[in-house]
């Protein structure tokens, strides 16, 4: 078969010499041996004798589907890492693609070194084989224990973010990245294609994608092996790239047609990048790709039992089953593993022979022993500059001054971006400056490759040499951010809060992956956390209404171990300062941080900001009048908070308090960590019982106004004493395009339903009580009237101060 | 600007007399006027007198920069309704435009019908402008309260999906969905143009999708917007479409094009079906697509302040503010309006003018009124079969026979599909033989228009004509079935459980838009619920490890709306044929259905199951020994559980305590419905307290063995007495590639340890406890030993059975 319609002419048809030819394929059959003994052998694994049913496992689990190509990519990158001394990894974005990456990896004898026991001999073949797939042992994706993967593969869709975000600011670094024709139909990887526009020649490494189309998924076609060729190639050209076509099922026509167009597309990539490099002059190129169409299974059997295997989708997972009772199966599982000629491949002892084994390249230039794929070891830590000087004054009394919270943040990404120009990176889909955070814009602007205009000089930010990155793709953000910190780097990721959800599923896998990594995986080196800022929050939503109110990423976020996952709840501006200098120096988490973008009053000076965010929760004592010295210590009422909005609608309902009911005492708490609620065994954030007690009191009503879904607290405080008394506000679903106040009220999260909470519980209020609760349900009746009169919040309450320098007067 | 590129020569370029071209741009103006009345006016609507700060809305919300492509598009829409009496709606990709929405919709007459006090003249159009984004009215995208729409647009990616989700197995209908340059970037809106690989001319209408650059988002140039003329074609052209470009910004120029693009792609894509449909021959055609490029804001203020705004970001929002404080921006305004020429398109009433008037369609072909926007009005009830006929037979003991309980909705479904063949469609990617549901092809195959080759007869399943759809795309499939049901038919999607989090954001996203229907928009009548099966469960991922094991999904329905949210947990077949009877009827749910592929114990006849399920809880005597009449009813333990598998292992746990303790009182409840365990008050499905404790008593130790993350239990039972003896048992993120009782045992829901907690908390077993506790033990060694040298479970403990026809002995 021609290589079809390559754009260019590629320089050689047949690169390699037959002496070449026959080493690369006897390797390639070396990796399929692998992987068949991988999923099917625990035993006799150079078959030195005839097979027998005992020697194979109880269970046939893994995918040989996806593997020979994996494995025939693989090899044909090894060629030109050592022609061209390239710093090149791999990704293998078909699913359960592990046996087509662990071959190679153990071949290059970089597994060995990660794991003595699965040593280049008989012995640790067996082993390497056994484990494969079985029950404690590893699984057939990229899994972290993987050398050289930053990409299990797991869930589908993020190969190809994956792939750009670890070259980016690593300008020598190519990522060959083989995207499965499955993977393809998921969404974030249709529009992860278009990565390419955010990729600077000059700076940034490259990614050769490699579209396996083996055909098939499961059980059917997939859609890119059944368009036309035309339709295809179009596509791809659509999406920025140049497409090459290596098509076929022939070994050996294969091998010369994918070493002639690897090495035409490495070439071309370093030649765009030498121009760049050179010249200054940085245009979008049309970075390479190549569309590997190639059998599924290719190489194993062509039947089973009279039904077609090779080449179809049965062969997606074992192509063959019933070892122990079908003798014919055995025979030709066999018959098929033998066809490799393991005894032509491996010497003796089972150690790949010389000719061979210098096919890989040497030490680190080893895909599996690449320093970018164990990021940490990279990995500098940022410099940061001391927030402290980033205050924001709040002024002579507590909760007087107003702030837009996120803005400092941005102030501090501003510092950071300045003093770690190659480093950190962020991203947002579309809403840096909505967010407030458009202060890092003194220091660097929007990376954008595609089409400049020159109106475009008059405010959208923009340059070719930005490290802000901006797509409306919450997908391809979040996968470019997990590698580039994967590789070493840092940066941070915000969205909006409601459409956090939208890659929910990307946050757990990223949490699993750190979660192994850092309970089994010992030879992976410490990256920087997944730092994640949720603004334009629930409470904020005013012209988006009900669709854009959903605080329930947070509920996501503690479901997953707690050894890896932290949820901050800075109240104000200095508090998020002091929690995001945490969060940058943090390793190995995923933090999200939940603050909002518009303007709120600041309740810290940033030495207190600092005291209480160490804690993560505390009683503000200029709040409270509980501690007065006049009666004993315990109040009468707990008004606890968190969140940035319920804070200030608690302490508006404790001002309120003070004036209703001057002698009660009131303990105000704020929570800033969120998991220490949680008891002390469950998550290393978690409160003692005693330490929670002493805080919220054993048994008195507590009142708590939380920013989220309300139970999640009760989910959260499960086995703390005296639940009854806990009673939680927060939002549920009571939503519209709402003033914020009006919001508040309809969720009963505002001051005056807090004020009402805390007369209903607090039975010592006597008569004072009933006019007390009457004059609030008035004022709520006032305010929602005058919202939808005036079509605004009642200005005398928006405006509200905390009205008490200190409430032991 | 000439019409570039268009593939094919337009019939006529100038298809619209002078007189048809003045009335259509006066058309044009009258919506561009009410768009922009909608943003700032609270009153004055027709501009009688000067206009007055008074008169302007005190927040100004809303979006202006979509809007005039939006009605655009729709009045080009009713030329060609009325020209040949076509079945059209209307989609709103781009967010925030429901002003370009709600000025045609009015103008047709439609919106007046549905809401009186919005009438067609000057008060009723007063009330109309000042409800827009108004606090406590309607919101700014084409929410739940806009005639004629089946798709809100808040979140962003899905108007394709929905598009063609409409269109199935409606013939006669076309879907005009304007897609946003913004959304496009999305992951979903990405891969689901692939959605034309799925439409049979013959037997499904089309989707006329016009994409409209106008080239920015909040802050941002688009992608698409910034990418060669030629890379945009071959986009297109790659993606299966035929693109036909109309671009400008001159209004007379650009309606001529508009006119003759749009006739010639209706007339086209009548021509595609009516070959197809005449001569049964069906093939995929390349369906027409418009790309539409035009200035953002269009017709809006050029500058301002200086500023550039038409064409340019700025105008995404609200293009100029101040108007309380700056009268050269209230001029401004004032100008703007007056330049569409208010008094020339309404009378001295404020109604439209009869000339325009005219330029609607009737009745139903107005988009605002087509019923198949308010799908309740077309639905037919299922004819379903009467499900007793497929029970499982489950022989003469309780849990002794095996079954794939998913296997039994394939059967139930077959008949679906075989009694209602236009009327309901199954959806999943690619998994609907892995889940078990592969009876369904005796009747209907999976739909597929891409290629097919000679092979597919081997088993592929695939047809030109088939109703089941897989695609590797969890949010092509969701999004197709949310407008399947919102156009009055049924469905069901099924996917595996761990990724349903892939679409956690559109569940939200529905359960919004059903909560607003059934509450607050009285004429849109009941639609089929969204019946979704989650299968391949976490506790049976033995080869695919951690990154498959995530029950979470269920926590996140519990967050939405009790009015529209439901859970159901069937213990084996029988109970889900129960269950999905029960789905099947419901109406304006979301019904999540939580059951296992693998092959399960069976323990309910069809009777007894469909009695426990109308329960939704219960009692299971025969597991019970609590209540035999030796003794009082109160049981010494409750052991409760909710999901299949939990259910399994919490029998075993029975049996082991039966055989360890005899004269233990063990009582044995199953959970369906898991809202059963909320309070009454809190979910329609909420037990009282009273029957709560008549169950589970109000102080025994409770031994709950949960399918999912254990703390949501407490969360739903947060409410109910004496929460400390409730201990629960769930998925707590150990996992890795494990067989299913060492899986289990990781997470200690397994029989050993279930006996083990009822040893640790029931003080009156004495002595016997440390043994049996030992023994527990070890039988926990043992097995995981056994698993890691075999490779499988210890085949004893995996065939167990239930021993005891009655445990009242």
């Amino acid at each position: 078969m021609m290589i079809q319609a390559a754009p260019q002419a590629i320089s050689s048809l047949n690169p390699l010499t037959d002496a070449e030819l026959h080493k690369i394929d006897a390797y390639w059959h070396a990796c399929n041996y692998l992987a068949v003994g991988m999923i099917y052998l625990r035993d006799n694994p150079l078959l030195k004798e005839s097979l027998q049913s005992s020697q194979i496992k109880h269970r046939l689990l893994g995918h040989w589907g996806a593997s020979p190509a994996l494995s025939f990519t693989y090899i044909h990158c090894n060629r030109l890492i050592k022609k061209y001394d390239l710093d090149m990894i791999f990704m293998a974005g078909p699913g359960h693609g592990a046996p087509g990456v662990l071959g190679p990896v153990y071949l290059e004898g970089t597994y060995s070194e990660i794991y003595p026991d699965k040593s280049e001999d008989a012995e640790g073949m067996q082993r390497f084989f056994k484990q494969f797939s079985f029950p404690g042992f590893i699984g057939s994706h990229v899994t972290p224990e993987t050398p050289g993967s930053i990409h299990e593969g797991g869930e589908l869709g993020y190969s190809v973010s994956h792939a750009y975000g670890a070259v980016l600011d690593n300008p020598d670094l190519i990522v060959t990245c083989v995207v499965g024709d499955g993977e393809s139909e998921t969404g974030p990887l249709a529009t992860s294609w278009h990565s390419n526009k955010f990729i600077n020649p000059a700076r940034d490494g490259a990614v050769l994608p490699v579209l396996n189309l083996n055909g098939y998924k499961i059980a059917n076609p997939t859609i890119l092996a059944r368009i036309s060729h035309e339709e295809l190639e179009c596509l791809f050209k659509g999406y920025g790239y140049t497409p090459y076509f290596v098509e076929g099922k022939n070994p050996a026509e294969m091998h010369q047609k994918m070493a002639a167009v690897m090495e035409e597309c490495v070439l071309k990539i370093r030649e765009v990048q030498q121009e760049a490099r050179t010249t200054g002059k940085i245009e979008r190129p049309r970075w390479p790709m190549i569309v590997l169409r190639t059998p599924k299974g290719w190489t194993g059997p062509q039947e089973v039992d009279g039904k077609k295997v090779e080449d179809f989708w049965r062969s997606h997972q074992v192509p063959m089953g019933g070892m122990h009772d079908n003798p014919d199966h055995l025979r030709k599982l066999e018959e098929w593993m033998r066809g490799y000629k393991p005894e032509e491949l491996f010497d003796e002892n089972g150690t790949l022979i010389p000719e061979l084994k210098e096919l890989a390249p040497m030490g680190n230039r080893r895909m599996g022993s690449n320093p970018h794929a164990n990021g940490g070891l990279l990995r500098k830590a940022l410099k940061l500059p001391n927030f402290h000087d980033l205050a924001i004054n709040i002024g002579e009394q507590h909760g007087t001054v107003e702030f837009e919270n996120t803005k400092a943040l941005g102030l501090f990404m501003r510092e950071i971006m300045r003093d770690n120009p190659d480093n950190f990176r962020l991203m947002g889909p579309d809403e840096t400056a909505s967010n407030r955070l458009q202060d890092v814009y003194q220091v660097t602007k929007k990376v954008w490759m595609a089409d400049m205009y020159p109106e475009d000089e008059d405010g959208t930010e923009l340059s070719r040499d930005g490290r802000v990155m901006e797509m409306l793709s919450e997908h391809t953000l979040q996968g470019w951010l997990e590698t580039y910190l994967l590789t070493g780097r840092h940066g941070l990721f915000h969205t909006y809060e409601a459409f956090a959800h939208v890659v929910d599923s990307m946050f757990n896998q990223h949490a699993k992956w750190l979660n192994i990594c850092r309970n089994h995986v010992p030879w992976r080196r410490s990256v920087s956390s997944l730092n994640i800022l949720l603004s334009s929050l629930v409470w904020r939503q005013d012209h988006n209404g009900f669709s854009h109110q959903d605080p329930g990423y947070v509920d996501l976020v503690t479901n997953k171990s707690p050894d890896v996952v932290r949820l901050y709840f800075p109240p104000d501006a200095n508090c998020l300062l002091s929690v995001a200098d945490h969060c940058f120096r943090s390793v190995d988490y995923i933090n999200v941080i939940i603050s909002d973008k518009q303007k709120h009053l600041q309740y810290l000076s940033i030495d207190e900001a600092v005291a209480h965010c160490t804690k993560g929760i505390g009683i503000w004592d200029w709040a409270s009048n509980d501690d007065c010295g006049i009666e004993p210590d315990e109040p009468d009422v707990v008004m606890a908070c968190c969140g940035d909005i319920p804070t200030m609608e608690s302490l508006a309902a404790t001002a309120i308090l003070r004036e209703e009911f001057p002698w009660l005492k009131v303990r105000f708490v704020n929570v800033v960590d969120l998991f220490k609620l949680v008891s002390e065994g469950e998550h290393p954030h978690g409160l003692s019982d005693r330490d929670f007690d002493s805080l919220f009191t054993r048994d008195k009503p507590m009142i708590f106004n939380f920013h989220g879904y309300p139970w999640l607290i009760h989910k959260l405080v499960y086995r703390r004493s005296n639940q009854e008394r806990i009673h939680v506000r927060g939002y549920k679903e009571q939503g519209n395009i709402n003033t914020p106040l009006e919001l508040a009220i309809k969720n009963e999260v505002d001051r005056f339903n807090l004020v009402i909470d805390v007369i209903d519980r607090v039975p010592k209020l006597g008569s004072a009580a009933g006019h007390a609760k009457e004059r609030m349900r008035n004022k709520i009746i006032e305010c929602l009237a005058y919202a939808h009169t005036h079509g605004k919040d009642q200005d005398e309450i928006v405006d509200w101060r905390w009205p008490y320098s200190e409430m032991c007067e």
